[in-house]
């Protein structure tokens, strides 16, 4: 009866009805979930450590109490849950719910994930990797909300990536499509982890900016930096960052050379995908207009003459939220093809 | 009143009609129009000499007399032919029909393409780029004919490439996606004509495989070439290949340079669109397995380990019919889904 009713009044009744998707952020370090409305609002969430050593088992009976004791403390019937959507490290399949291994979750192997959280949770369930859901979060309320088309590179310890093409994740044939992080832009240059050389990630992630800032400090390279790394050990891309900005000649030189390496891969990004917007995300993105100015001046010089399709290139609006709202959206998608 | 027909009857019928559709291969050389069968056989086809200096308007009427005369010829009736798709050069609109420019169509601008040949053939029309139109033929009934996710290199003069995603060309919000062949995979690398250093296609189309050569000759680099540049006063990839293939140890390397650039671009296409094949396709290709065995081999040595998502390499089964079964393909592809 209900597709009689007019559009207004009806979306008036799901409100009352305070219809809500469950999302979860699965992480190396933390765990999040949350309930988000239709509209991609947080409602409620929660968030614990993983600790990943104690098992996949441990950890998704973990999971699943926190999604219960959310329905429970926002006082929602099961049946006002349109669904779970978990937004997990990979490699992974969507298609099985199954997490194949992964660098930041130990010990993981072939973790049947949706099925253990169906199981615990009883409610639909799906598993995306966690930066097709952030991609999709983006997408769905983020800096792609009015377009079909958007690309997002997660600049983190690695260099994620997540692709939507006309509204739905791309995934490909092995359900691996859009790992831009591998993509080689210097063939034959710096060796990475996954085997290659010359990827990316190797020269456009905060993790691997910083690694190699260090590696040259210690080769005796001039730079305040030299203290951070004296005193802590260590230091992270934020530090090379603050040190660019307050006028360190190496740091600034270094930033800049990052900057311009992502400004290569909007340019892959933008043959290959054509898409709207380019968003940027991840810990980088912190120092905000100090990225995208450096970026988006390389880009501009970098770019083709033959066509003006150039993609806006833009910070993450749901930083650190996009992955447990874009996992959420994944489920209101699931939900709204089923019914 | 067809639709309360069953499916089998209604299949029959069609094949008693004999309905077919028209592809059109609009390129800088030659224009080839041919009918093909809802399999993908060529029944009848027609080519014609380019000429593009004699102004879009004469070529498309040509081009639409091509269409007519066929069939005339083929004794169909106008009812029976589904509509008529046309590769071109680009970059043009596929939306709007229309080439921006082409730089092998000098003096074409802003042409309305498929709405003169709509209104010269009475056919419903469509107009893609060459590359799409291939890589729909290679999907299709080409190399790619069991899959749903390929994407094809055309390795000429430049490096085309078209993209088909779960069974249809992937465009992208500026209708450009699938641009591969200027992905920068040498950031800071060799000067593009499009404006861009370091582009795939300086490193991997025949053109440039031949252009590199005669210039390194030029510089005083010895190889059996050196004779064919100074009778012929240039030559092509077929002949760095040949010299290759009889031991020349110049030709061998740079063919092998060439080839691993190919490899690069394929691992490229792998991280972003995920495909169950890639297909190898334009002039290169007639080297054959001298050309897969390189590219392979390098392929395998460059990937990564992180999973077994590596796609099928292979060499294009339509060859040069690619183009027009392909842009008939689409046309099939757009009457089955009006009906």
């Amino acid at each position: 009866m209900r597709s009689v009713m007019p559009a207004l009044f009806l979306g008036a009744i799901e409100n009352m009805n305070g219809e809500l998707a469950v999302g979860i952020d699965l992480g190396g370090t933390n765990v999040r979930a949350a309930l988000v409305s239709p509209r991609g609002e947080i409602v409620r969430t929660s968030e614990c450590r993983t600790r990943p050593e104690r098992g996949s088992d441990v950890v998704i009976d973990e999971m699943a109490t926190m999604v219960n004791t959310l329905i429970k403390e926002q006082g929602s019937s099961r049946d006002s849950i349109v669904g779970l959507g978990v937004g997990s490290p990979g490699p992974l399949s969507h298609r099985d719910g199954v997490i194949y291994k992964a660098a930041n979750l130990p010990g993981w192997e072939n973790v049947r994930l949706r099925r253990l959280l169906l199981e615990r949770t009883g409610l639909p369930t799906l598993v995306d990797n966690d930066a097709n859901a952030a991609a999709y979060g983006e997408y769905w309320v983020g800096a792609g909300k009015s377009t079909r088309h958007i690309v997002v590179f997660t600049l983190g310890t690695g260099l994620g990536s997540g692709v939507v093409i006309n509204g739905e994740i791309l995934r490909g044939h092995f359900e691996n499509a859009g790992e831009m992080g591998h993509m080689i832009v210097v063939a034959g240059g710096r060796p990475c982890s996954c085997g290659q050389n010359g990827c990316f990630e190797q020269y456009a992630s905060a993790g691997n900016l910083a690694k190699h800032c260090m590696a040259r400090i210690r080769q005796g390279q001039q730079s305040t930096l030299r203290e951070v790394l004296e005193r802590d050990g260590e230091f992270g891309a934020k530090a090379v960052a603050e040190a660019a900005q307050a006028g360190d000649d190496f740091a600034a030189q270094a930033w800049d050379e990052a900057c311009y390496y992502i400004a290569v891969g909007c340019v892959n990004a933008q043959h290959a995908f054509n898409p709207q917007v380019i968003v940027l995300a991840g810990g980088m993105t912190k120092a905000g207009s100090f990225l995208l100015s450096a970026v988006t001046k390389h880009f501009r010089k970098l770019c083709w003459r033959l066509l003006d399709d150039a993609p806006d290139i833009a910070i993450s609006v749901l930083g650190d939220d996009a992955g447990v709202v874009g996992a959420a959206g994944l489920a209101w998608a699931a939900h709204d093809d089923s019914v």
